[in-house]
């Protein structure tokens, strides 16, 4: 039996068709969200091409799975609210059923990024979890006895959005400095232009062209791994604040496992010994 | 049936025989945790003797449940850790056995107290809820699915152990700024006394007698009270400090319910009200 599964993120939106978690076809799209329900119907289209192309019988295809970040009403398959992708009351699982004639589930990204980890990933068979997705925002996902927990009406684990300076940087949630402002790969970002901006000399000048405009994500860890000492710190400074969520996370549910999801994952080992580095300073692990 | 409570605190050991929920019977012992065996004994022969006093058979006795701060093996019946007592890897469950002759099961005290709530108290019926309990730390319990979480292998729930202030104030388990340095009695006595060196005026000085060592969890709530501007103050930032605790905590769970324990909640709707209002500030309830 195959299933469908649907990545809705800030940059694009993933469309793959899964056998037993492997990824047999997929497309990347990047529509625009407004208005919202003519985006969710190109999604549902685009779903029928790729059956269309891969020559699968509907029959065998189980039904569509679409995680979205924002809070999600499960039962009804609506997003409620997603700040980042400017979605509100969108019944995301109507349009796909009527279109594709499949049944749909819809979800939290980071919820079900924490559910393929432990089905299928890096932490197969673990029954306590937490899982942190490193993008626009930090998403979060709690895996608790083996399953996912929601709260008591379904919102549970924005795990992005707990404090991590009293009074610090204001947060499109309401309050103030919470971890995402930090931790997330859009604060990675802004904490790379203010240390270039301080730096006229650092190599990230160079990767860049010396536009601040093209600095990313991988810009200070791609000239940290070059020896640039302004890129080392603004790494340095950003492992920090993500490691003082984690240690956070492991004291309130002491899990098997956090995991790190989002692109920043890409930088492996580099990151994951300064992860461990900083735990040991505080005698964790 | 009937059962035996034990409440270890900072201050001293309460000792009850209960009867489903309702306590006839009880004592408060506050002997020297050295050496720590010897501790153990003292509150063992305490419950034989309150025992005998009430008249009950043990056969009607279901058994011994202890609540102690720190980190606890819940198999085994031992504290593995308790900073503020000063206890280490002591098997209460073993001593408490062998004296009564009655079944002993230990647990972290904000757990158990978190679990009494539900089962009998403020939160009787409630499926998800956290507990904080403000003492001389900060104790949490965490009720997920109706059921008491302690994590991959216990020791989950260490709700004080959060960083509200990014490298601020030093604590006890090897972090910095961490929830219970400054929303514990013991950081609100600090920064009561902190304020009054700051003001001469205050009224503060009077309840106290002129003597800043008699400064307790009290004092600031008191004369705020009746409208002192510095105890005002005090309790002021102590509630942001506790009410940012608390928003992060509904952000992880969305519980039912934050059940605030300890001394503090005597407090009632003085500060509860405060919390309130603190929380719509940020939209929330």
């Amino acid at each position: 039996m195959y299933s469908v599964g649907v990545d809705i993120g800030g940059m694009s939106v993933k469309i793959g068709i899964v056998d037993n978690g492997n990824i047999i076809a997929k497309k990347v799209i990047k529509p625009k969200t407004n208005p919202q329900t003519e985006f969710v119907k190109i999604i549902a289209n685009t779903i029928n091409d790729l059956i269309v192309e891969t020559k699968i019988n509907k029959s065998e295809i189980a039904g569509v799975g679409v995680g979205c970040p924002g809070s999600v009403d499960y039962n009804d398959g609506i997003v409620l609210h997603s700040g980042n992708l400017n979605l509100k009351n969108l019944n995301i699982k109507q349009i796909i059923e009527e279109i594709t004639k499949l049944p749909c589930m819809v979800g939290n990204d980071a919820d079900l990024a924490a559910l393929g980890e432990v089905k299928f990933g890096i932490a197969k068979g673990y029954s306590d979890v937490i899982m942190l997705t490193i993008g626009t925002g930090i998403g979060g996902g709690i895996i608790v006895n083996g399953k996912l927990y929601t709260g008591y009406r379904g919102m549970a684990g924005e795990l992005g959005h707990i404090s991590l300076f009293y009074n610090g940087i204001k947060c499109g949630c309401g309050r103030s400095g919470c971890f995402e402002q930090y931790a997330s790969a859009t604060a990675l970002i802004r904490q790379t232009k203010q240390a270039m901006l301080l730096d006229e000399n650092s190599s990230m000048w160079n990767l860049v062209g010396g536009d601040i405009d093209k600095v990313n994500g991988i810009t200070a860890f791609s000239e940290a791994k070059k020896g640039d000492k302004t890129a080392e710190n603004v790494v340095s400074t950003f492992v920090s604040y993500l490691t003082e969520g984690i240690m956070n996370y492991c004291n309130i549910f002491r899990p098997q496992a956090v995991i790190v999801g989002g692109a920043i994952s890409n930088e492996g080992s580099f990151l994951l010994d300064k992860i461990y580095n900083y735990l040991e300073k505080f005698e964790y692990g």
